[in-house]
């Protein structure tokens, strides 16, 4: 696998575009299109919450029902969550105007949207965003970025990725971009994500790839605690790079599996540390549990615990903070074998060992979480399982930001 | 029922004190020290974290196994949380010093501890602590509020509470006190609660009566989501008020509930509208869920919300958050059926209706929400159930006192 500089336009025959469509503000691009210049086959993961985005219930059905896309388009500024059937009604008004202006029909356009809930959508906006965006679609490099940028809201940076790997003899590409950054919890995290890839590989084995990789990348990001209504996580696939079909669970898929991984967890963690106020990534490992399961509860429920992301943010060695988020998780285990520490910047500091302060100094510990990205490890010492959780520190920009959203 | 001005001291045979005994800060009064003349029976409540702090494992085994006691005896500072055999050691100590200057066994007493988890506390500060309490305790008024005061953290207010209620020709006495206000979060909330009663009951009544109020009280509270390893809700019932004693549940246990739930919801909102930086207490109701357990899930997903509570602190009537809120709680419901409203101040603005946006005035919602005191009702219109949960806004102040708790 080798890690390439690009977004969703690496993998052959795909297009994208950004655009200003003036949704809800101005002065910034808001409104973001995906094309493929040959039918995709796709696969998708939806938000758990159960009020579902108009969008979501939209692309559900399509991935559903037909499995088959060659086009999306997304906005900012407006979520099109709580909108009742007028908000269906924009949904398929989109896909059409979309599916007109690239000669497609409306069940190969998915639609997604992120921003304040319950507002309605200007359908003559977003006509006028779509018409705009399919004239500048482009397979460069800069589209990418450009569609990429155009799908933030409250994030501070984009987030693409892109990754090949050789599969029988032909080079695979991978490429994604995704945003964060409020409303991220596990389950469906969170978000919007688009990969595209151009591998060529059957529909159930590339939903199965996605539904399993996601339990341990999208899933393990926490920025607040709050399941948004509009997550959304969709790959086109378009065969394009000519492999002989993936149909089966074999060494071809296991390589596909892996870089899929790759772009998955990177687009994850840079959510993570792009959280909304955020000044840190702050990486969960839990060792030794008795379950994978458990492992994942473990990591999360630190990741997601305010206090700890609070004293994060002070950089305060609280590691009573950690030892309580492991015991409220839900899992049951011995306090008196739990070791916890810290690594940053290739330094590590035990903290805590065998269920008592360990001896370490402040000073140095203080120093240690003064790092753009530390890495808390729990080990439990009950089992031979382990699992990584994102989050990042509490701010008082988090508040900042989400006191006056809609201002 | 009648309100009374008091606190602990209140029921007949109960004396408390407050004192400075440096156990981590100094010019502020950190224990505090409750007596019963009489023998108590007693129940309580106590965390659900897998991690108990050694004061909690210590007061579960007296009130399990002997469900009696006639002191307690309660530090802050240093919550003995997260140290191991040496912590219990301390508990065993506290309890022997403070039973040779009572004149009682080391049974009758209870220990309570919070603050800082891993660090051990100092025996010699704790038992020059109880001896100046012993030699303090009172049954005046001033003696509960300054027991009151001394069980504070963070707290920025002293949580008393008291009523009388006639029971069989005489009157029973209940009064209370508590303390949050960060890791506050339901199952078992993180508290510390002392409730005294000079009423007759049996034991498992007592324990009765307390276990299934909590449910609705100080379980529904929540400040950050994060379960403290220390919560501890005891009460003590004395008997001095010399009814006939209640061994079923009659009319007079019924009327000694009611009480109990006065007691306790007053000191739960109390610690709620306390919480850590808070500026606003924040009242969830749900009507209509199908059953009680829905109602109360639905009302602590919205109460435990970063993004509901941060757009209180804004007064931003950012709804859809509370809809947000309600669909990941778990509870599974039909969007199209939930009516919101704002109560405050004596007034009450619909604004959201039947799963889409009311028509409502944003600078009246702005204005309603600019109050101490806010109350948000959701109307799920699928059962008859219904429940309140209490919160309050998350604020830069949040951030402060937890990103440098321990300096």
């Amino acid at each position: 696998m080798k890690i390439i500089d690009g977004g969703v336009t690496a993998p052959k025959g795909f297009l994208a575009a950004g655009t200003e469509a003036f949704i809800k503000y101005e002065h910034r691009p808001d409104m973001a299109m995906l094309y493929s210049q040959e039918p995709c086959i796709v696969a998708g993961t939806f938000t758990s919450n159960v009020v579902k985005a108009a969008p979501v219930i939209w692309d559900m059905k399509i991935v559903k029902e037909n499995g088959m896309a060659r086009a999306a388009v997304v906005n900012t500024g407006i979520a099109n969550a709580g909108t009742g059937k007028e908000g269906m009604d924009i949904c398929k008004a989109e896909a059409e105007h979309a599916a007109k202006v690239l000669g497609i029909s409306k069940e190969e356009v998915l639609v997604g949207s992120t921003g304040v809930i319950g507002e309605q959508l200007d359908i003559d906006r977003l006509k006028a965003g779509i018409s705009a965006l399919a004239s500048k679609l482009s397979d460069d490099r800069e589209a990418a970025r450009q569609a990429s940028v155009a799908i933030m809201t409250t994030d501070t940076l984009n987030k693409e990725v892109a990754v090949t790997v050789e599969i029988g003899g032909k080079t695979v590409t991978v490429g994604g971009m995704s945003k964060g950054s409020g409303m991220i919890h596990p389950n469906m995290c969170t978000m919007l994500g688009y990969i595209t890839t151009d591998i060529n590989i059957d529909r159930g084995l590339l939903q199965k790839a996605l539904s399993t990789d996601v339990k341990d990348t999208f899933n393990m990001i926490t920025v607040d605690g709050d399941t948004s209504t509009n997550d959304t996580l969709l790959i086109f696939a378009n065969g394009l790079a000519g492999n002989e079909k993936i149909v089966s669970e074999d060494e071809d898929y296991r390589k596909f599996c892996e870089a899929l991984h790759y772009v998955n967890e990177t687009l994850a963690k840079k959510m993570a540390g792009d959280g909304e106020g955020a000044t840190k990534l702050v990486e969960v490992q839990v060792l030794g549990a008795t379950t994978k399961e458990n492992a994942r509860i473990l990591a999360r429920s630190v990741a997601g615990s305010n206090l700890t992301k609070a004293a994060m943010y002070g950089n305060d060695s609280n590691f009573g903070r950690i030892l309580c988020a492991l015991g409220y998780s839900g899992v049951s285990f011995d306090p008196d074998r739990v070791d916890i520490s810290y690594e940053a910047g290739g330094k590590r500091i035990e903290i805590f060992s065998k269920g008592v302060k360990a001896d370490y100094d402040e000073a140095e510990a203080t120093k240690l979480l003064d790092n753009k990205e530390v890495r808390i490890v729990a080990d439990m010492h009950e089992g031979e399982q382990s699992a990584f959780a994102w989050g990042c520190d509490l701010t008082y920009d988090y508040v900042k930001i989400n006191a006056d959203y809609r201002s």
